[in-house]
């Protein structure tokens, strides 16, 4: 066995697919956010636009949040210095769980590392509360509710991207009797498409189900205070368990879920992902907080992230690029074709200061390689300007050299 | 189906089994650790004494540790904003993985958000990138690597603890060329206890199997700059891939492996756990970093570190009370019993100020329940005393207390 060989041929893969990744080296500019320094490979630093972030109202670099967690350092220190059980709970964590609760409207919430370990954990271990367990998800559900259901090592249906008639067929299809899941998300984060929540919760009623909603992409961004499209929709109380995340729109780290009190104690009880790990430290705790708490009353700023959102897609469109249809504050734009794809945010980064990851199989279906612009209240009409005139630049130039190479 | 009643059917499985955690709400006292102040439930706050965090340097309040977390806040803001892959990267997390992949001594090092990724990500991907990979697992492996290993989908073998015959036996009996994973740890937590490295390198020569260790409870605390056992003992050459985390000695959070720039380039690309996640906060990434190059150099630190655990060892067992056999800085006490366990830590807590949290099954077997001292370099004679004097009165008060009720 000659493992070196293993290895390396697992790289050639990934890079014969067209999705070997090179990272960015970043540091953004607090304050003048959407600016960052980028560190090109030759060492050379140069200020940049990123246009790709999920830090989507800019809320990493709000005062009140990088003072609470600065604060919260001079108070308690750095880490937390054990799991929850193991003298890792703070008062921060008690807080934030408590403001979770009450943004989703439910009795209690539960934090984890990330939305990642929040999907993972729950999921799975739902499997193991509720014995014959049935999970419904949704063939675009993210990877790490993929990798939850999967660890619940119960019977699972895949239903087709918000295809309702198809879940109702697969719930009608499964034993009366038995728990079932349904598992989905609001905002579909590449396709800036949402998930059709009351028909979901509909079909729950009908065919005794649980409902799961991932609304990571949703949180501090749609509904009243913040607590989603569920709540936007006034759905949030025919929801059984919601998922959210602090590293998006909250612009800090950390997953969580809410749900009934007793949900929650058997999943705190029982997950291996939640238990057997070190707890947030502090300062994320307290950072998180001040941002759900500042977010929930942020009517204006959720407004303005919708304008520039809704203003981006209409002037890429009046500019010919083919905007992918969105109805969220995403803005997919269609390229079609991996290695023009890298080549454009390449030729964007290098030559126009604009810093936008290309988004390739297997993250989207081939075929629909993409740019996914994610504008945020913070980006002016200058930066707008900016950004169409390079796209004009780079989409001529890369087919150009696309056609040189086929011809 | 009743959703409800089988929540609370979990619930009450978990209390009849002793396990049901109710988490100490704690604030620590930056610059005075071990001290913290402790929220009673009745809302009241009182300082004790922490005994049982894995901050074991007390790191996470050392000046140079939080005045880099917060200077990277006022530079870049609170969160990474993104995965590594669209927009998460920043220079901070560069120059960690530089700094963790020269404490290993090894080419290149990978950032998790947690330890618990570490390993579940990194052990299931191996199982993606070599076929037929068999994994032979140390049968008190951590939680977060049983997760990765059964992630992994390959045949395995658990090997009876620290047995190396055993080991080599199911190494013999498995197809010669097929390829070959040995999984286990350096400092186990619950018994302090340490892998045989040596022994399991030299069968992995043998046997041409690849080496993987975890090292969480033992970087910054082992090896003449902090690299773990495999380092004290010469053998961090031997170990293919290295597992550590920044939660515990380096205090502040995250998790890492080091290897081969190879290894690291596949796990990079392929492992689901690190790729589709929020990257850690720059300031956690600067924290650990400067805790990381501080424990670099910082032996008197350790050795005062090994001096305190030896001394409180040696008290304990003149004072008469079951001190678990430990090599390492973790000092277990055998309770022997959960419920007398959590008693004995309840009057610790309450009328001593002293917080260790129980430690019983499934964390330790039935009849080993145990309070798990972990004494620190901070910890005082004085605190030495009175904790002893503390363990005296509740050991024969929680014993009286168990005759009075089985009388």
């Amino acid at each position: 066995m000659d493992y070196q060989n293993a290895f390396e041929a697992a790289v050639r893969r990934v890079k014969a697919e067209g999705r070997y990744r090179v990272f960015a080296d970043l540091l953004r500019r607090k304050g003048e956010f959407p600016v960052a320094r980028w560190r090109a490979p030759d060492g050379q630093v140069k200020d940049v636009t990123v246009w790709c972030s999920n830090d989507y109202l800019g809320m990493g670099q709000l005062p009140c949040v990088v003072e609470s967690m600065k604060k919260a350092i001079d108070d308690v220190g750095s880490g937390a210095g054990g799991t929850r059980n193991i003298s890792g709970t703070t008062h921060y964590h008690v807080e934030l769980e408590r403001s979770l609760a009450d943004l989703h409207d439910k009795e209690a919430a539960l934090l984890f590392t990330s939305g990642y370990i929040a999907n993972e954990a729950t999921l799975s271990t739902l499997g193991k509360i509720l014995p014959g367990l049935i999970i419904f998800s949704d063939e675009l559900n993210h990877a790490s509710m993929i990798a939850g259901v999967n660890g619940a090592r119960c019977e699972k249906h895949v239903w087709r991207h918000n295809d309702v008639a198809h879940l109702e067929e697969l719930l009608a299809a499964a034993p009366k009797d038995a728990p079932k899941l349904i598992a989905f998300e609001s905002v579909y984060s590449m396709d800036g498409d949402i998930g059709p929540i009351k028909a979901v919760c509909d079909l729950a009623d009908t065919y005794n189900a649980l409902t799961y909603i991932d609304e990571v992409h949703a949180v501090g961004l749609y509904g009243l205070r913040g607590g989603g499209i569920a709540e936007r929709e006034g759905l949030m109380h025919r929801i059984d368990i919601i998922e959210g995340t602090l590293g998006k729109a909250y612009g800090v780290m950390g997953g969580y879920v809410a749900a009934n009190e007793i949900v929650i104690d058997a999943i705190r009880s029982l997950a291996s992902g939640f238990i057997f790990t070190t707890a947030l430290p502090p300062a994320l705790a307290a950072g998180a907080r001040a941002s759900v708490e500042y977010l929930k009353s942020a009517h204006e700023l959720r407004e303005k992230h919708q304008e520039r959102a809704a203003t981006l897609k209409l002037r890429l469109a009046e500019a010919g690029f083919p905007v992918m249809p969105s109805v969220t504050h995403i803005v997919p734009v269609q390229v079609g074709d991996p290695v023009l794809c890298k080549r454009m945010t390449d030729m964007l980064l290098d030559d126009h200061g604009i810093y936008v990851q290309p988004i390739n199989y297997p993250t989207v279906p081939k075929g629909t390689e993409r740019l996914r612009l994610t504008p945020t209240p913070l980006h002016t009409d200058a930066m707008f300007d900016a950004l169409i005139e390079a796209l004009r630049d780079v989409w001529q130039r890369a087919s150009q050299q696309d056609l040189a190479v086929k011809g």
